[in-house]
């Protein structure tokens, strides 16, 4: 992709709006641009971005078992009557009434619509346990929409259902679950924590909260400074019982979070099976939600310097910026698009930089960008056939032959 | 796949809202389910096809120089003011206050959006041209849902807007994305025909609609018999002027709908660009609409039989079908295993029909879910070895030894 034909307009200041550094950084970037408050549209580099981490999803849902479906956002108001929801979440949730005046609501959550559709198809314990999963716009009322991507009213999210005969059932596939989440975040470059956590209005006994440590973050948890162990401020501050180090208290922004929900929405919304001595009962129930958008703001909060973002290799939405120095000397120039064309041929997505711009713009841009690396056609190049290859994170810096495309492929990819 | 764990239940009979052939056979097959009145959830079947389109449509868009974007749904009606549509489609527009008491509506279409977007980031000719797109849920107050997928209050839409300086400019993209639509729909398998049409509320010069040719169809063109160039009903019945044929006036559903927009709407929003003498000039526009969920009735409608529906290649939720007649017959279970795992990883995707039901009852689900391909290992292959391969169109039908997985698979993709 040339940079002159891609839908990019980097800037130099933070807007205004902007308090915290990925939502100052998403904006300047041009990952995503305001609409407004609390609603974004994803520019193409964001876009990118949003599309690689719904692909890890993609991948470690269908490892643990899940299949994908894809539920509507128009939800009508009479399954929430049922599971007594439409009261306790009247406030965020955003409803109306349509011309044929049926009352109809934004979903905010799925766990009504997909347990009603469950009831419709399974009768027996031979079709359990069932795994379901989309990715998909939520909404909600939010009065205080906040810090970019981090509190939206309309966010992309990963909700995942479970549907189990038993108790053991359960367990196996939220152990699943909780595998494939701890997979996930470490491949979107997350350091995070996993707390046991209140259900609160998603009822429900077990629940767990994946969240990333990040000093913007809203919530607050222990963790332990050697292990990384935490809990969850409605307990006890307590000694790490791995470490025997204090735990100290710092903030944190959920990014997932499991829950055991039993027979609460089955119960209420007619979700039975027959088991196998022919008796019917209620479908056990587990959800199983990620903020997808959200990721994007923890990982450049834990990912950036003064200068930019530093995106972590899986989700950065190039593997490489190509920086032609002097696009009007034909043999820089040239090079540079020779080497676009042979990395593209070799699957790598690159980013050439054709703009006739001087060099201090093109090194604050592709800073600011964070594509994990820069490899540099310089005055050198002339005399040298030689271009610098140089990692964002500053852990590589290299001087490379440009005819030796297999070995600079080889060290963008390792 | 294995035909036990996928989430899927067939019906034998149609329900009864169903009226044509698409609508019975989406709810029968198990692709789609009813939510309420014109809202449908996906189920992994029918998201399947879904996404197949999508990639159809994506390759096809960004071939054509397009840059995919994703806006959101919600939409501050402001904009709509600005552009006078808010009085122009408020029967079909859903929209409410929020809690900040800002008015809202949920997007039936981008123009307003993509316009005051682009508005923010175009200031010089030398950034047009631009061509943006996203695939995205749009939301419609319809009075009468009907037909399953055909006219529904949520659907999923590819909508594409073109940026340019002149007209000269225009009338390019316009050729590409017009040009663009012929392959996307050849690829979905669509008997089609393009009118000159009128643009309606869009508003605009020339517009061209795209109609796949279904007697369910609620639209009316004069096609000529021969050479299938066809004419909207707005205008005179004609001769052909190809083929001097009469032509015939055959029902039709819309599809695809491009539209040279020109200035409405830069006009309104205030999207400027400096011209290289340095005068500032409303940007000229085009905009360009696919019925994404539409597409899977109108490929059912065109292809199907009375016994289910017949899947083009492309688009088809799995490429072969995998029946052994005998499940509790080790050599025959153990071969159609072998067959799936040895398709698979040659990323042939299968769907292996692992239940322990009778013959008939298969051949009727493989007939009735339209897979292009059934594999089937049948009493004959206990003595011989040899499956039996046929396409659901009837036109192949040949036997094949299971240690020949190359020329299935030629078969399979050819």
């Amino acid at each position: 992709m040339y940079y002159s034909k891609f839908f990019i307009n980097t800037l130099k200041e933070s807007p205004q709006e902007a308090e915290i550094p990925s939502h100052k950084l998403m904006l300047r970037a041009g990952l995503v641009n305001m609409l407004m408050a609390g609603v974004y549209n994803y520019l193409p580099m964001g876009l990118k971005v949003l599309e690689n981490i719904k692909n890890i999803i993609r991948e470690e849902m269908n490892a643990a078992g899940a299949q994908e479906l894809l539920l509507s956002a128009l939800q009508p108001m009479e399954l929430w009557r049922k599971s007594g929801r439409d009261k306790l979440m009247s406030d965020i949730m955003i409803t109306f009434e349509d011309r044929k005046e049926r009352k109809i609501g934004l979903g905010p959550t799925h766990e009504e619509v997909i347990t009603d559709l469950v009831a419709q198809y399974v009768k027996s314990y031979k079709q359990l346990p069932v795994v379901l999963y989309q990715i998909q716009a939520k909404f909600r009322d939010e009065l205080r929409p906040r810090f970019g991507l981090v509190r939206c009213c309309e966010f992309v999210m990963k909700d995942a259902y479970s549907f189990d005969k038993d108790e053991v059932g359960l367990k196996a596939n939220y152990e699943l679950q909780y595998e494939a989440y701890k997979r996930i975040f470490t491949r979107c470059g997350i350091n995070f924590v996993i707390t046991q956590a209140d259900s609160g209005v998603m009822g429900g006994a077990v629940s767990h909260e994946f969240l990333a440590l990040t000093s913007s973050g809203e919530d607050k948890v222990y963790v332990c400074p050697k292990c990384n162990l935490a809990k969850a401020h409605s307990e006890e501050k307590q000694i790490c019982p791995n470490c025997k180090e204090d735990m100290s208290s710092v903030n944190a922004l959920e990014i997932g979070h499991v829950f055991q929900l039993g027979t609460k929405y089955s119960d209420s919304l007619g979700a039975k099976f027959l088991d196998n001595s022919g008796k019917q009962r209620s479908i056990i129930m587990g959800c199983y939600g990620i903020g997808v958008s959200r990721i994007i703001s923890a990982v450049i909060e834990q990912n950036h310097d003064d200068k930019g973002i530093i995106w972590p290799k899986e989700i950065s939405p190039f593997d490489v910026i190509i920086l032609p120095l002097d696009v009007n000397e034909p043999k820089i120039f040239g090079a540079a698009k020779e080497l676009h064309d042979g990395l593209s041929k070799l699957g790598i997505d690159c980013l050439l930089d054709d703009r006739d711009e001087k060099a201090g713009r093109k090194f604050n841009d592709a800073d600011l960008l964070g594509i994990p690396f820069r490899a540099v056609l310089g005055k050198d190049f002339l005399n040298s056939s030689f271009l610098e290859l140089k990692s964002r994170n500053k852990k590589i810096e290299t001087k490379l032959n440009l005819s030796d495309i297999a070995k600079i492929k080889e060290i963008l990819t390792k």
